[in-house]
């Protein structure tokens, strides 16, 4: 049950369409995805949002795009997500994520969130050694 | 200011001797950061968390230890751990992280977090097409 | 599915009687919601929240009232409480949120949400110039 | 660096003295921690949170004192509140808490962490067995 | 709806089928419940996983089985995971929790979470009497 | 300390300096704070940044710049971002938040907490009255 009505006939609104033509043009795909969907009751949110995953997310930059989808994912379970957990970990088994990427990449998140309980229930100084913060 | 005290002599329990002997080993360093040294307090808690951290993050595995890492910062910082983010920084600088790398890995998790945000406030049922729990 | 039996009587209780009878007179609606209805397993527990909850929400205060339905949404979303989300999403839609001001408040939800996680990962130390710690 | 003045003579106001009184009182010591001092800034917050600290943590309940302590501690730690895990492992130390319960404390928190962020990126559905929603 | 499927028949595989039989031994019962099912995609993950939560929630230690039950979910709770919110709290009802407890427990949980909120907002420095990093 | 250096002569870049040269002209200060200092590292991220805060925070919109304001420091609040507490709180006063809507804001944070921890320990279905998933 979303918060607000997926509106029937979104593309009625010329932006709204701009928009979802080059998500499909983008994605090389029909499928338009609930979330896209729902801003469609603001154009200019919708504008905005689909311009940043499009550009960090759908076009090629520095990290490959399996590793993206996976930093994705990540976030997504320590934010508690569902949304995000399933689109994500869907576009990244089309990317390649074969059955025992996603277990390691789970392991690793999973070893993540319980050394940050440990890190934070100890409330460790930072080590001189870890400082980043002066120029090289 | 830690919850408990950092001990002065760690190695004199010889089971806290033995997992900073692999540490030193493992890492080819002589150093010890603070996590391990307050884990001490607890031999066996101690064992169980660096023979963790050992087999996912300071052995080979299936991903890249530069992927590993940038997904380990990606959950201490959804997680508020300010030891986590500045020990798996620094490891992932020593593992090739250029500033570029880091700029747009921070991007993707502050991205990531925003959708999660707004799935969350828009409470959106999931799309069929992302069901990967039928087996294919 | 709850954590517990939802109470099919809840008001053979006088103390929780009294509480409902509140909730209907103050909100001026037969409607209890499932919260009260799950909190009537503890009476106590029931006074106390619902005491709180018409202090600072159901009567006048400083903030106005759709304001601070959008404070309580904005926190419900950042604590990922899908309940709460819908419950004080319907509260401020009832209270007069349009969907300009809904969309305005997820994108500022949204952004708060990306600065929070980019000011983590870079462990920023705060200005001099924010200190609100000193007597004007 | 707190985000309002810790006033320098709280109790000047006398509902704020009251409370002090009664903090000193129920706990037998003279020690008025930061929290109560920066509440002091807004008396009916302080009495309100007061009343029901001490309500809760302060006087004998269902359960011991220790284990609330360890409770309140593992919900700070899971929402990083550095002040609380700080307060309330000091708390817990008062009561008792050696250093053996504290590893487990933390190895407790830091296992359900793990199975938290394991079972969100799993989003498993819940078993039927554990349904607690019906009346025995 | 999960991210991957869970296996029709996961016992096919050895080392799972040895996992299960410790689960069924351990826990006196036949019931495996999803999270495991769903971790026998993994091998090694589910092993290790298992190991863990056998030591320390399915064997004596120092701490009571229904302490521990209820530290596991007041972490489950903050870090918004239902699955375990439902496991636990069935699993707390069956070690003797009753509803007064359980009512207690999440009054508990509940004001830890108002005072990290209330504290995190003031951004309150430490007091020195909290100080636990020396040795006694 | 932060994870990467704050640059020394960061507008020697010309996107960097066009960047600053609209947060003065924007905000009527020669004020540049350290979360644009740090993205500096970064022209594109500080720029695709600064763009959004400013659209939203700092030119007129719907909402009024103080609930705009309350509602990004309760976001901040939820999700620890100790470096975004500050600032907003600091940017909150600069726009008139008083000492007695500063508290209304922290207690209705905390409320807003309090309930989400017990409406996800209860686990409590969303009544069918709190639907705004049907047009109207």
């Amino acid at each position: 049950m979303s918060t607000l009505p997926l509106p029937a006939d979104p593309e009625a609104d010329s932006r709204v369409r701009a928009v979802f033509d080059d998500i499909r043009a983008t994605r090389k795909t029909d499928f338009i995805n609930h979330l896209w969907r729902a801003l469609a009751f603001d154009p200019p949110l919708l504008e905005r949002t689909w311009a940043e995953v499009k550009a960090l997310m759908a076009q090629p930059t520095l990290l490959d795009p399996l590793t993206k989808e996976m930093v994705y994912i990540a976030v997504s379970i320590a934010n508690s997500c569902s949304y995000c957990v399933h689109s994500h970990t869907a576009a990244a088994r089309a990317k390649g994520m074969t059955d025992a990427m996603h277990a390691e990449l789970l392991a690793i998140v999973a070893l993540a969130a319980k050394t940050n309980h440990l890190a934070n229930g100890l409330q460790l100084p930072i080590d001189a050694a870890f400082d980043c913060s002066q120029p090289s």
